[in-house]
Formats: structure tokens, C-alpha cells, sequence
């Protein structure tokens, strides 16, 4: 069994080869430069974990977790356009450094090389992965359409927020689970609970980055804190504020929301608090914490064995901030 | 046994249904939109006619057939985004009816449920199928990406020229027809020859296509007449024109191309006929079908069995222009 550090290097180490043919250069040189620029991996280690709770690690785990980070690196060049985006993880964007022709299309090759990699799968389960692989891939567009449908919309409600991110955001890292668990034979409960887990761990990620966007160390974030507010956001923070706030703190929101004063991100931040809108995502986030872990322990595996998994979350989610 | 035309309705019959969910409106309404656009469905059918080459039309034929469709229509929306094209068949593009992030989307989510019919293959040749399929779909965006960076080139070659349009347009009907042919339990030889007899029928219409546009009958062709001249594409006629023309007409040619004339279109034309560059593309043409056809004729089955796909090709490419 290994740390999740450990599955973190050595996946790296595997996954650290060139994907595609040298020819065209022109399409997939840029394939390569963006795989190049690096990430977490967190996903396909996820795949993996998943595929070692119930055993050792096969061969198919690790296409299978190839495949996924592919995908999420097609998803990523594609929203980069999308979102006009000059820089990911402190680089030029695809489209930014060579075109948007060339950014769409080496999106494009970037996810028929992921299903690629699924075509090599040798167990008999490749139906059952391809059908979990392509439900998640569509909802992964699905969740991406909905933030853009929302940065139009004046009000979204929490419960419309919570879908969307659960679509962008979390069916990826639950389904990267599954699908590690699957090739590791799992009984169908025990795939399911740890693909609940992977849904309200990715939530309660994704309330701790909006969180720590507003009220986060800046040294430690490693971002501008105050970004979202910038840029109107809309986020779990802004909708929530915008539900329980006064008729006259909404009506500063609005105003500050439609004018980009100086001080907005400090008079933002100002309604926040004293909305508790701080104190109530620190327990949003515990809420979903406490109901993965709840799906972790429901999994009939030994104890022991579903620590890389305790770590992975330590890693994800800090518990005391 | 079906001829041509009763296998495009019956294909056309079976393709016209909703093909996504619902929801979320804003990303699946576009790709409904866009296949209600019509088509000839030519590729799906090739796929049919592959099978059928071989036997009875088996169910998996119609999930690779749509699979092969809804890629095609994939590969047309993403290209009309990357050539800002406003309309398709007569109507609003995806990327100018909506916007471009949704026409992007959409893209992505067709070539997913592309992969699900893939999915649905229940015969145990879907290794090689997919691995036929993800072969042809990296090639065609190879040949988008070549057509990009062409336009950006003063000169291309015709083996440069022959190889993008392989890449963009033989290939898919190639595969489309091979497809067909090893879900109908074709051998190995029967199946390359089947591949081969696309590739250059899908060549020998590219030829005719380029032709017609500067020398077709404007009412029979149903575009305007010298489109690629005026835009200065480049095609078969002009990089032939380019390499066999005299010292001076190269000039001339090269200062029309720069330069956008009133009468552009009547003096490239007059110089491609003094060069015999009209001729030379009816013999090219014509050298693709031969070979097209030699490869048919290699096909070990009974020759009444072929005679769908001859009426294929007179309805691509017609021999008397």
C-alpha cells in the first residue's frame, strides 16, 4: 500500500512522457507545452486510491487515471478560451501563446488521446468504465455551461450553485474513485460510497476556495485575496450574503457590485462579516467533510487501508483555519 | 441488399431523433439545432454500406454509423468556429446563433456521446473499432491543423496539399467504410482495399470540388463560381497553377492573390487555362477514381454486392463535367 504522497510521485514519474506524435508540431507541441506546465494530478491519483483500496494497483488503473488527467487537461485548455484567460499556474495559456484555433483544436485531440488511453483497458469492465467516463465528461460540459449561464443571470440561488459546482468540480474526483474501485472489483455500495465521498469532498473544497479567496492569509494562499470580489464572482460567500443579508447591506452588495469602487474588496468583506457569512462556510465546509468521511466509513474495507484517503483530504481540505 | 439512396433514408430516418438531454437547455439545445441543420449523412451511410458489403446490416453498424455522424458534426461546428464562418447549410452557425463558448461546448459534449454510441458496441471487435476510430479523429484534426497553417504559408506543395486532404477529409470515409466492414467480419486484405477505395474517392471529390468552384456550371454547383479564388485558397488548381506556370504569370498570379482586383476571378481563371490547369484537374480526378476503383474490384466478394458503392461514387464524383 502506498502514502497518498508516494501515488502522487509515482504517477507523476509515469505520466511524465510525451502523449503525442512529434508531427504536426504545430498541434501537438502545445499538447505537450500544457501538459508540461505541470499540476497536482490530483484526479488520477485519485484513480489509483481508489483502485488500491480493494487491492494492488493494476496496469488498468493507470490508463484509466491517465485518461482522466488528460481529460482534465483538455477541460482546462478549453476553459482557459472560454474564460479568456491569460495565465494558468503562472504561465501563458495555450490560446494566449499560440492561437485559439490551435488552443480549440489541440483541446480536442487532447480528449480523443484520454479515450485513448481507455481503449487500452484489458478487463472486461471496459463498458461499465467508458459509460461512467463519458456521463462525467458530459457533465463536466454541463457544469461549465451552467457557471457561464450563471455570470449572465443577476441571482442564482444556493441550490443552483451547489449543482453547478458539483458538476464542475466534483463528479471528475468522484468518478476518478469509482472508476479505480471498479477496476479493482468493488461491490456496487462500496463504489457508490466512494464516489459520495469523492461528491462532498469536492464541495467542501471548492467552499474552502471560495472562503479562502475573501478571508484567506494571502502568504499562504498564494493568491490575491479579494479576487472573486473583483471580478463579481459569484460564489457560495456572495450568494449566501445576498440571501441573508439586510434590505440595506443587499442594496451596498448590489451597488458595489455594479460600480468597482476602491474599497469594495474591504467593504465587501466588511458586509461578509457581519453577515457571519465567514462563521457559516467554515461549517458548510465541515458539513460536507463530516458527510464524506461518513461515506468513507460506510466502505467495507479494513480501516487500515483507507488511510491515503484520510490523507488525500488533509491534503484537500485543512480542518482548522 | 439496399441501394445508396435507400440506405441514406434509412440512416436518416433512424439519426432523426434527440440525440441529448434535455437539460441544461443552453448547452444541448445548441447541438440539437445544429444536426437539425441536415446534411447528406454520407459518412454513416459509407458505414452501412461497409457492413452490408459483407452481410446482413448488423445493430452495431448503426451505433458506429451515428458515433461516426455526430463526430463529423463535431469536427463542422468547432471548424466554423476556428474559420469564423457565419453560416452552415444556409443557416446561423452555432458560434453566431449563440457565442462562442457555447459553441465550443457543444463541440466537446457532441464528440462525448459520439464515444457513448461507441459505447454500445456489443460485438468483441470494440477494441479495434475504437482504436480505428481514435486513429481517424487525431488525422482529421491533423488535417484541420495543416489547413490552418497553410493559409499562413506563401507556398504548399501538392504532396503537402494531398497529405491535408487526406488528413481532413479521406480518412473519416475511409474508416467509415472499414468500420462497417470489420463489424461485418471482413478479412484483413477485403478491409484495406475497402479502406483505400475511400481514401482516394474522398480525394478524387476533393479535386472536383476545387474544380467546380472555378470552373462549375454556377446554377448546376449552387455557390457562387471563383469563392476560392476570392479568397485566396489554396487549392489543388492554384498550387499547380503556381508550379507550372511561366515566370510572368507566376507574378501576375502572385500580385492578384495580394492585391483583391474587380476582375481577380476572370484573370485567375484565364490564367489557369492557359496553363491547361483545368485538364490536368479532370485527369487528376479521374486517376483517383481509376484507382479508387482498382481497389473495389480487389474486394473478394460478389461484384452485385459492390454496386451500392458504385452508385456511391457517381453520386460524389461525376465523371462527365
Amino acid at each position: 500500500m502506498h502514502s497518498f504522497g508516494e501515488l502522487v510521485t509515482k504517477f507523476s514519474t509515469y505520466f511524465n512522457v510525451r502523449h503525442f506524435p512529434l508531427r504536426p508540431s504545430t498541434l501537438y507541441d502545445p499538447c505537450d507545452y500544457f501538459l508540461g506546465l505541470g499540476g497536482k494530478r490530483i484526479r488520477p491519483v485519485m484513480c489509483l486510491m481508489g483502485n488500491e483500496l480493494f487491492g494492488e494497483i493494476i496496469p488498468d488503473a493507470y490508463n484509466v487515471a491517465t485518461a482522466v488527467e488528460l481529460f482534465h487537461n483538455f477541460t482546462l485548455i478549453h476553459d482557459d478560451i472560454m474564460d479568456k484567460a491569460p495565465l494558468r499556474r503562472g504561465m501563458l495559456t495555450v490560446h494566449t501563446k499560440y492561437d485559439e484555433p490551435t488552443a480549440l483544436l489541440s483541446g480536442d485531440v487532447m480528449m480523443i488521446q484520454a479515450y485513448e488511453y481507455l481503449n487500452k483497458i484489458k478487463t472486461n469492465c471496459i463498458h461499465r468504465i467508458i459509460t461512467l467516463f463519458n456521463r462525467t465528461a458530459s457533465q463536466v460540459c454541463e457544469g461549465q455551461q451552467l457557471d457561464m449561464d450563471f455570470e449572465k443571470k443577476e441571482f442564482v440561488d444556493l441550490d443552483g450553485y451547489l449543482e453547478m459546482i458539483g458538476l464542475k468540480t466534483s463528479v471528475l474526483m468522484a468518478a476518478s474513485l469509482q472508476m479505480g474501485a471498479i477496476l479493482g472489483g468493488a461491490g456496487e455500495s462500496n463504489a457508490k460510497h466512494l464516489y459520495d465521498f469523492g461528491l462532498n469532498l469536492g464541495i467542501a473544497f471548492q467552499v474552502q476556495d471560495d472562503y479562502l479567496d475573501a478571508f484567506g492569509d494571502p502568504e499562504k494562499f498564494g493568491k490575491q485575496v479579494g479576487g472573486d470580489i473583483v471580478s463579481n464572482k459569484k460564489t457560495f460567500l456572495m450568494i449566501h450574503a445576498l440571501e441573508v443579508a439586510s434590505a440595506s447591506q443587499k442594496e451596498e452588495l448590489q451597488s458595489l457590485i455594479s460600480q468597482n469602487a476602491e474599497d469594495k474588496v474591504e467593504r465587501v468583506l466588511s458586509i461578509y462579516k457581519s453577515c457571519g457569512v465567514d462563521e457559516w462556510a467554515r461549517s458548510l465546509k465541515e458539513k460536507y467533510i463530516t458527510e464524506a468521511f461518513q461515506h468513507l466509513e460506510d466502505i467495507a474495507v479494513l480501516s487500515v487501508r483507507k488511510k491515503p484517503l484520510t490523507e488525500l483530504t488533509s491534503f484537500l481540505v485543512q480542518r482548522d483555519f
